[in-house]
């Protein structure tokens, strides 16, 4: 029987070598996402993995269906697995945010599941860090979220000339579209339409770009000259000042080019990529002021803005950086039973051992002594102790070689 | 617009007073699970959420259908959300035994979905520690397995007077069954029958069982008389010897009330109660020799055994025996920022107090001191920062009101 296409196993290491991903890897990834979260004092939520399917079509519409795991369960409620966070997010907001102090600084680490076209190493799950910030309009909560971000990558390594975050803004697209187009009255429908060629700019041929925004009414000219200019808007100039004042400048550039294709973002945006361009965006996040609105059907309206990074291209790029740990033993101690006789009070140091917080294994059944020793060399256990009586006990430094008799009680203390 | 019925939200504390799990509380949970098991050896694993639906009508039988969150995809696959994580396990070993060592001493903690009928209270998806132990018979084993189980609880300051382990055996009961069935063409059948008549005893009326015995050809007094024996088996009295070694008696008894549902269990089996029976069962689990084989369509067989452990039962006991901590802030520093042209500075200090560990917040728009002051200490910090001029920064400890003035880049020394 074999697991659904798209969809990971988790072993531990060293990993069979079909896969990729081990639950060591991802155990590290989440445990340096959540120390970042901490010093950053966002404090961890969830939500459920199954939501009602109109969750999701409130905030992206009925396309979404297409994308997603969903059925209709045995109570007739049209359900579906969660394909991203936020909307579930804005509902736990909306629901108790009296609760909470404002701003409101919040992370997940949920899995996602998207029924995405099957193709090779394309997957339908991924477990992704959601950052958000809730309660608060001015670019310094921005600069705070963006600041974690790039902590959060710091955390595993990575520097300045790894990655770049991709800054840009909504607004500033805005503002260029509106003084360009004439009608007001169809500046709204067709401000979407624009968003969505600048979002394809990268990815489609000049020309093709160019009969597109002819039919706004923009020349592809115009908006090349906008990107390459690069000049900050007052909001994005107040947040690259505040990023300065960390010291985080060289981790952040303008690049208009970032427009993120929702369309439910309305401030600033930006994008987390590697320098050497070699994979998929990191990182994706920005301002989405109405969605808590329009997730409690306008009874609670809360400013607010998140970034979502996923383990996938992180892993990737961890691995190709050299900065993934191998992670194959955790054991501390190997307890030799040598005499069987001694298995009783061997259990017993076992036991006071692994009370004492060390990671101890042992041979479960009768065992000989070369067997027990190479098994130890196999966990490379920093050491091996072996009863000798009921009162000593024979601990060796697996390094060194180095042996000692230590007393029945006092083995712990010669394991530093 | 609300969430399912079953599901939870998890809120950072402090919580909605509607709510009774927070994030916090889980995430402790988790922590501790995972420690334990680190102590003991058993390294991580997981598999998908989601997995074809045979993989667990093989196991269970179709009527397992009914309970299931199950549906066909858009692939035409049948699947089912994993109410349970034995299946996956058996599965993953057998697809990739060869690459580790044996014994396999694995744990993971899955999420896991049943769809129960709808009742005040009662959950359609809860969290499990799920700890297996695979290739190796010897009650040693089961030892090793039934210790993780106790220290694991015992890690919350649980004690023998909060917790027993009912220790039980397929083994005694099928000797038991064998001995009184006369026909042995009849005994694979009918075993399965009378160990779902045993599993019932403790909430069925006596005349009820007796009289579903009766068909069996077994009076009840000889049930009753075999239970309140309690006489260990070989194998039993082994793993009580083990137990003993460890100084771990006093956590479990003999009790062959418990036979554990599930048909698919080949000997040992056992279930963690609390002492005073306020609450349903904290875990369970046992031998499942058969499974491996079962699930890899008999390609590679290797005994096993496990248990699992809800996180639900298991936070309601530590709720009532006063052992859940408070969660209510995570925050080390509150640096307070009283001169708007100090902010720069100020952010910098932020960003190296972060950097060298501290959890740290900070106004993010201007605010006013004595709000700056409350906010701290709602928050509970240790310590407020303040920078003073672009060289000195003044420390003040929360808690003795005592005030430092110390060099910038020496502020993280005044902090322990």
């Amino acid at each position: 029987m074999e697991r659904l296409p798209g969809f990971r196993d988790f072993y531990p290491e060293p990993l069979p070598h079909t896969d990729v991903w081990s639950a060591d890897a991802r155990q590290f990834v989440f445990n340096h996402w959540r120390e970042t979260a901490r010093r950053y004092g966002f404090r961890e939520y969830d939500g459920p993995p199954l939501e009602p399917l109109e969750l999701f079509t409130t905030k992206s519409g009925d396309e979404i269906i297409g994308q997603l795991f969903d059925f209709v369960d045995k109570g007739k409620r049209h359900v579906a697995l969660r394909p991203e966070m936020t909307p579930t997010l804005a509902r736990m907001v909306a629901a108790h945010e009296r609760n909470y102090k404002k701003p409101i600084k919040w992370f997940a680490i949920p899995q996602l599941f998207r029924y995405e076209k099957q193709q090779k190493g394309r997957l339908r799950e991924h477990f992704q860090l959601n950052a958000d910030l809730i309660g608060e309009t001015d670019p310094a909560a921005d600069a705070e979220l963006i600041a974690l971000l790039i902590d959060t990558l710091r955390a595993f390594g990575l520097t300045a000339e790894d990655f770049v975050i991709r800054l840009s803004s909504r607004n500033a697209w805005q503002s260029f579209f509106e003084s360009r187009i004439q009608n007001p009255e169809s500046r709204v429908e067709k401000a979407c339409e624009f968003f969505q060629i600048i979002d394809k700019l990268e990815r489609t041929a000049p020309e093709e770009s160019e009969k597109k925004l002819a039919v706004l009414g923009i020349p592809l000219a115009q908006v090349n000259e906008f990107i390459k200019s690069g000049k900050p808007t007052v909001e994005l100039e107040s947040i690259l000042q505040n990023l300065t004042a960390r010291g985080l400048r060289d981790f952040v550039k303008i690049d208009y080019q970032v427009i993120r294709g929702l369309a439910y973002y309305t401030g600033v945006v930006f994008e987390a990529f590697d320098r050497k361009g070699e994979f998929r965006a990191i990182a994706g996040g920005g301002r989405y002021n109405n969605l808590v609105k329009l997730i409690s059907g306008g009874k609670v309206d809360l400013p607010a803005l998140g970034f979502g990074m996923g383990d996938v291209v992180l892993l990737e790029l961890l691995k190709a950086r050299g900065l993934l740990p191998k992670f194959d033993s955790t054991m501390d101690v190997f307890v030799l039973i040598e005499d069987e006789n001694l298995r009783g009070i061997s259990l017993k140091l076992v036991h006071d051992l692994r009370a004492a917080g060390y990671a101890v294994d042992y041979p479960l059944t009768l065992a000989k002594p070369d067997k027990q020793f190479k098994r130890a060399q196999d966990l490379k256990v920093a050491h091996t102790v072996r009863v000798e009586s009921d009162a000593y006990v024979r601990v060796r430094k697996m390094k060194t070689r180095e042996e000692i008799v230590a007393g029945f009680a006092d083995a712990a203390n010669h394991l530093g």
